[in-house]
């Protein structure tokens, strides 16, 4: 970070600082990379939005277009402060180059050091019409030498930007089956690590953080098989059978095996897997059928596009489906006559 | 639930509220099943396993054996707060049923409607021994026909836990590939629901959020891959050419390219897909190179196990890596020579 | 709090509560102020909001105006519930006051204590124009004495809001000093960029969330003055006198003004910033004193380094916070007197 620029001219640099919590590190009490780079990012977002509205009449948002390379020197903990300064460093046409710098401070014994530096650009997008790009107010520098080297990163930035747009920036992925409405179109799943937030205070998962996850999952499957908006129905009965610690990384996965006209049944499938422990194997932790419906604006249930089966598994778990779907409708018809009887 | 207890008998019933926000809910407004499930097994937590702990000298700590069949009768929203009461309402030897009653209530209107009710069993362990489960406090019952009501859900639900144990409790699942160190048994992949908080006002992801899942990917592919605590040693530069909306779905994926006597190297690739909008495909947002380190206890690089490549396309992605290396190498080498010389 | 009201009155109770998680408290395991002071205000809105709204056809959302003075008698521990009930005590025409009393529950041991109670006050602001603020149903009091004291209350907070409401103005300037134990070597300050978690349906902060972060800097401040486990003891009262909102950037800003033996002042200042609207300019948006002590492993307060003053300013503001020490010592005295003499 340069030197000569005073650190609080009040347009140009920023400092945002906080203690590094449990949830920001891993099991060995080192904060996670991905902290560090949601903190930076945060920083430049801020001070190039607001650099960006310093002048002009039409109000724009910082969109991230490049993160330089980064080394991350020395890990962080938990419990030290974060400081991470940016400072306003280029600026061309429609670009701005922030410079980050990130101390850790042990606010105990005091020391500071240096854990990473980052470069980032940003171009301003108006509000109005997130597709017109807008102009950047220009900076002052110090000397003619500190502008020349600013406009030799920036050209060298836009080459390589222009490398990977063309390698892989237009990619258009195939679904995994591109015909919709079968099982594989919607199957999804997610993998999460289980934080100290999660767990009680011996290190076990809470039920409930299982089943938020599961839930999201299921929400995810419903979407994509629908393309609407989806929300819970019900939830079988959920056994757990086996206890999930800190540490672990847990796969989440859904698959749909059942549509009616106005719902869906998602089984949904909780492994969980003790990474570091080699002794240890992966094992199915919970498994759950959720049911989701779709609403319309009013809240009024739509019609749900009938799931295409196409193997003999997948046929066999709709027929099971299907029993399920019919086992709970006929017992609600029947409670709902023995209360109008009563 | 029982209408003859007492609200605020000690031991027996808790209410647990909180207003509903943006990051409880899908962009329709509606709240997640997910996060009503969240609070429910919070009061179940806090009411089993005080009332475990109320009599007898060794401490327990409730954990959730089942959660049975559970309906939404009716979304709840933003802004609304939701009021979870529970309490127990049977005990067996060895286990405490918690029935639970979850209320949505617009402060503005002053509506209030349930939205479900649900039924948990819990389990007592010993705190010194997860392994043991310990004896729960009888309750005592209004009369006998309470009782005799609870011991049949109780035996009801027993049977249904040995028959969903017998059927998927033990299922010791084969990692997709037996070979450890090979590409394919590290390499991971999360789905990320973009909500409210990971976007600026305007609907777009920031770039952050983007970075800390990606980071996240690849720290779950290297903790696999070694087995030990892992950290983020740097990461390449990132190109963000298209942006994210809210209400997208994001699958992460990564898998190990390159390892050297010290260190990895993790491809990480975000694909965005607009799952509600019929018209517009799934595409690549982004892709990265993160390099990884293992570290001991005190902070020293550990060796890192060779990356098994099997395919040719992992065998020359393993070459790109060495290159890209190499280079990085002899790059800090030349700086170092640059300073010295100074 | 009163013991006459009923505990599920409709409209004028509530009660929230909550397991307190690694992320709300300090590495020792103390949970912050901050946690704390942010449940509350949940309570206090929720509570307020529902009876501005059970007469009238305007709706309305209630506004933190002012908390005052708060003692914390003894701190929380990771593992613990917090249990946060909050009862309407008083309604003047355009305010509300509500008033708090937070229990620790150990639901392993059982045992329970008073951490703290809080007192704060709330302006009902129209919904459709939120500069406009709507009045407030009256309450039913049991005897004229009720009334009487809340009355009391209410005019007592009302002239000292109006004597901040002319103080506010002074700007901290980060400065790192070599010096330990002076103002600039502990000084800090965070920025937050307002979230939609953080915000109210209509997009204006919560108070407690601008509390939470007044707290975190206040300990972080602290904690570098004294090098040891530090823990909130009080919190002054707090005004606020502006509204934050959505997408805003707050810099929260701690100066230690005051150290005792056993205790140390700090001035926390709240400036909000509307990054993306030229016309608007930068505010102080709330300002407060909180009180630190520092204690050991056993809970047992430490002694406090003395606060070295350099400048006249400081040595105006040590002297102004002695002032301020004494006062609230010689009143807790005179309480405990006539406690003692009942």
């Amino acid at each position: 970070m340069d030197q000569h620029s005073a650190p609080f001219c009040p347009l140009r640099a920023i400092q945002i600082s906080r203690i590094m919590r449990p949830d920001d590190a891993n099991i060995a009490g080192s904060v996670h990379g991905g902290t560090i780079l949601k903190m930076i990012e945060e920083a430049g977002f801020i001070i190039s939005t607001r650099h960006c509205n310093s002048q002009g009449e039409e109000h724009s948002m910082a969109a991230l277009a490049r993160v330089e390379r980064t080394d991350f020197l020395s890990p962080m903990c938990i419990g030290e402060v974060a400081h991470v300064s940016a400072e306003i460093t280029y600026t061309a046409k429609h670009s701005v180059e922030v410079q980050v710098q990130v101390i850790a401070e042990n606010i105990l014994t005091g020391d500071k050091r240096i854990t990473n530096r980052a470069s980032l650009w940003y171009v301003p997008l108006s509000i109005r019409n997130v597709d017109k790009v807008l102009e950047v107010p220009p900076i002052e520098y110090t000397d003619t030498e500190q502008e020349e080297n600013g406009r030799k990163r920036y050209e060298a930035q836009k080459l390589e930007r222009l490398a990977t747009k063309q390698k892989n920036g237009d990619v258009i992925l195939p679904m995994i089956s591109l015909e919709p409405h079968t099982v594989n179109f919607s199957q999804s799943s997610l993998i999460h690590l289980v934080g100290p937030s999660d767990c009680t205070l011996h290190g076990f998962v809470h039920g409930g953080v299982t089943m938020k996850l599961m839930d999201e999952v299921a929400g995810i499957v419903a979407a994509r098989h629908c393309k609407t908006n989806v929300v819970t129905a019900s939830v079988d009965a959920i056994n757990f059978h086996r206890k999930i610690q800190k540490g672990f990384v847990i796969t989440v996965s859904g698959r749909m095996t059942f549509t009616s006209n106005k719902s869906m049944e998602i089984e949904v499938f909780v492994d969980a897997d003790p990474i570091v422990e080699d002794t240890r194997e992966r094992f199915r932790a919970v498994s759950a059928y959720f049911t989701y419906v779709s609403l319309d604006e009013k809240g009024k249930p739509l019609s749900i596009p009938e799931l295409k089966t196409e193997t003999e598994d997948e046929k066999k778990r709709f027929e099971e489906g299907k029993m399920r779907y019919l086992q709970t409708k006929a017992k609600r018809q029947s409670e709902k006559l023995a209360l109008t009887q009563q």
